[in-house]
C-alpha cells in the first residue's frame, strides 16, 4: 500500500516557499508486532507549525530536514498488531502530513465520533481548547467582572478564550481581521464587543470598548496590537502570551515597544505552553466536552478540504486569517 | 529667611536639558500652626526622576510646570509648630529640591544618625532598598541554589539586590558598566561574577558566567541588555521589571525584541512600584538594619556636593552610570 506525504525539505527564512516542502509517495512497511496502521482522516493546522520548521531551541524539537512534517491529526485504525487498538477505532495523535501513520500508540488517545464531530477533538476539545483553557485559567486567572480581551479572536485557540471568559462572567472584548469575522464572534460567540484591526484606529474602539479598562489580555497576535493593549491595562493585569502570529514569518522581529506599561501598571506578561498541564487534560476535556452538550461553548471549526498535497497552501491560508474557527484538513482528495 | 529651590520649568524631549530648569531664591513664609521647617541635608537622585519629568498618567502623578521639582530627601528640623517632630530630629520625606522644606509631616519618617549614616536611609534603608528587597522577594521569588542576575549592578537597586540574592544562597552574577565597577561589585559586595556591557561579547560572556542559566532576572536598565538576558532564562524564569535607565532619555523606545522566550520558557516578566509594599516596609527596614550589623549587606552610596544649584548637573552624572552605590546630593553649598 502506497503513502502520500509531506517532508520539511528545507528551513524557511520568512514566509515558508513551495521549496521548503518534498511531496513524495513510498511504499508502507509490513507492521511489527505492537504496531497499528491509522489512516488519516484530519490534520490540525496551527500557527505553531512554523516554529516547529525553525532549527534551534524551543519548548519542542524540530522538525527535521527529510523528515515527515509534523501535524496533529485523528485517523481511523485500519490494522492492528497491539491489542489496545482495534480496527474502527478513531484516535488523536502527532500523525504527521501523511495518508497513512504507523504507530506502536503510545500518545494515541482515542476519540469517538459519535459524541463530537472528530475536527473538535482537534479543536475546542483538543490542544487548542486545552490551550485556552489553561492559558485562561491559570495564568489569565480573570476573575468575575474583569474585562478579558482576546485577540486572534475567531481562531482556534482565540474563539475558546472568549467563550470561557464569558462562562466566568467576564466582559470580553475580542480583537480580529475583518468586519465579517467580528461579526462571527459577537453574534456566534456571544462575545461582548469585537474590534476589526484591519479597520481604523483600533486604539480608540477598543479603548470604547474597554470602559474600565483591560485586566485580562489574551496575545496570540503580538507586534503593534500587543503593543495597544499595553497602553489600555489596568493596574494588575495579566498579559497572558500564548502565540505571535504577527511575527512568525518576520524576518526583523518588533518586541513590545510600550512593555513598560508593565511597570507602571505592576502588571505580568507571562508565556504559557501547553504540554505542561498534561496531567489535567482529562479535567478539561470533560468540563469542556460539558459546556458545549450545554450549549455555552460553540466548538467552531473550519474545514478545508484536498489532502496532503493541499497541506502548504492551506497553511499559507491559516497565516493569511482565512479561518474562523479551528482550522483542519481533511485527507480526501 | 531665603530658600533657593529648583522648579521644573520645561518637560524634556530626550535628555533634560538647562531649559527644563528654573532656579530661584525665594523668601519663606511664617510657618503656620502644625508645620514644621526642616533644612535639607541629603536628597536622593533617582533614575525614577526621569520619568516624573513627563507629562501622562504614570504610577504617580507628574512634577508639574512652575513646581518645585519633587526629590526624596534626609533633613533637619530647624523649626517646629507641630508637637510631634522636634528641632534636632531627622526625617526622611518627599523634600523637594530646595535648601529648605515646610511640611505638616504627615509623611515624615524620622531616622538616627547615631545608627546608620544619613545616606543610607536613602538608599539601602531608603525607597531603593525597599524596591530591592520587595522586588526580589516578592516578585523574584529566587530559590537557594538558582542564578540571579541583575542590571545596574553597582547602583542604589542591583547592589542591594544582589546581596540578598547572595544572602538567600543563589548563584549572584552582575551586570554593569565598566570593570571598576564590575571589580567592586564582585570584590566589595560579594556577587559570584560581574559581566561589563560596555566590553565585547556581553552574550557570551553573560553565558560563561549562567552556566545553569538564567532563573531570576532583575531588570534595572531595558534594551540591548534585557534582550540578552531573555536569551538565556530557564523555564519558568521570573523577570522583574524594575526600570529601564537605557529607555528614559531616549525619544525613540524600543520593546524587547526576544520576548516571545517568555513563551517559549513559559516565562514571567512582571513590572513592580515599590508603593505597593508601603504596608511592610518597617519588617522589610529592620531586616535590612540587621543584616547591615550583621555585615551580610554592604550599605554603599556615592556623596555628590554641591547643593541645589548641582542638582541639573548630578542627575545628568546618574544617567551617565558615574554612580557606585545610591547617589545623593549633599546640601552644602
Amino acid at each position: 500500500m502506497q503513502n502520500t506525504r509531506i517532508l520539511l525539505n528545507q528551513r524557511p527564512v520568512g514566509t515558508p516557499s513551495d521549496e521548503c516542502w518534498k511531496l513524495e509517495t513510498v511504499e508502507l512497511p509490513e507492521l511489527n508486532e505492537n504496531e497499528v496502521l491509522v489512516k488519516t482522516e484530519y490534520l490540525s493546522i496551527d500557527p505553531a507549525m512554523r516554529g516547529w520548521m525553525n532549527e534551534g531551541k524551543s519548548y519542542i524539537k524540530p522538525v527535521e530536514l527529510g523528515e515527515v512534517m509534523r501535524a496533529l491529526g485523528i485517523g481511523e485504525v485500519i490494522a492492528s498488531k497491539n491489542e489496545k487498538y482495534n480496527v474502527g477505532d478513531h484516535v488523536s495523535s502527532a500523525l504527521g502530513v501523511q495518508q497513512y501513520a504507523i504507530s506502536e500508540g503510545k500518545d494515541f488517545v482515542k476519540v469517538d465520533p459519535n459524541i463530537f464531530p472528530l475536527p473538535a477533538y482537534l479543536g475546542t476539545l483538543g490542544m487548542s481548547g486545552l490551550t485556552a483553557y489553561f492559558g485562561l485559567l491559570d495564568t489569565g486567572m480573570p476573575q468575575e467582572g474583569e474585562t478579558v480581551v482576546v485577540s486572534g479572536a475567531a481562531g482556534a485557540v482565540g474563539s475558546v478564550v472568549g467563550q470561557i471568559a464569558k462562562i466566568k462572567g467576564c466582559r470580553v472584548v475580542g480583537i480580529a481581521g475583518g468586519q465579517d469575522k467580528c461579526d462571527y464572534v459577537v453574534n456566534e460567540l456571544g462575545f461582548d464587543a469585537c474590534i476589526d484591526y484591519k479597520a481604523a484606529s483600533l486604539w480608540k474602539n477598543l479603548k470604547e470598548a474597554c470602559p474600565a479598562g483591560v485586566d485580562v489580555y489574551f496575545d496570540n497576535v503580538g507586534g503593534e496590537i500587543l503593543d495597544t493593549v499595553l497602553t489600555l491595562i489596568n493596574k494588575k493585569a495579566r498579559i497572558v502570551i500564548c502565540g505571535a502570529i504577527s511575527q512568525y514569518n518576520s524576518t526583523q522581529r518588533e518586541g513590545p515597544k510600550n512593555y513598560l506599561s508593565l511597570l507602571v501598571n505592576r502588571a505580568r506578561m507571562e508565556g504559557i505552553v501547553v504540554f505542561d498541564n498534561a496531567a489535567n487534560y482529562g479535567v478539561a476535556v470533560a468540563q469542556m466536552a460539558k459546556w458545549i452538550k450545554e450549549g455555552k461553548l460553540n466548538a467552531n471549526f473550519h474545514i478545508e478540504e484536498g489532502g496532503v498535497k493541499a497541506f502548504p497552501s492551506v497553511l499559507g491560508k491559516l497565516f493569511a486569517g482565512e479561518n474562523t474557527g479551528k482550522m483542519v484538513l481533511k485527507m480526501t482528495e
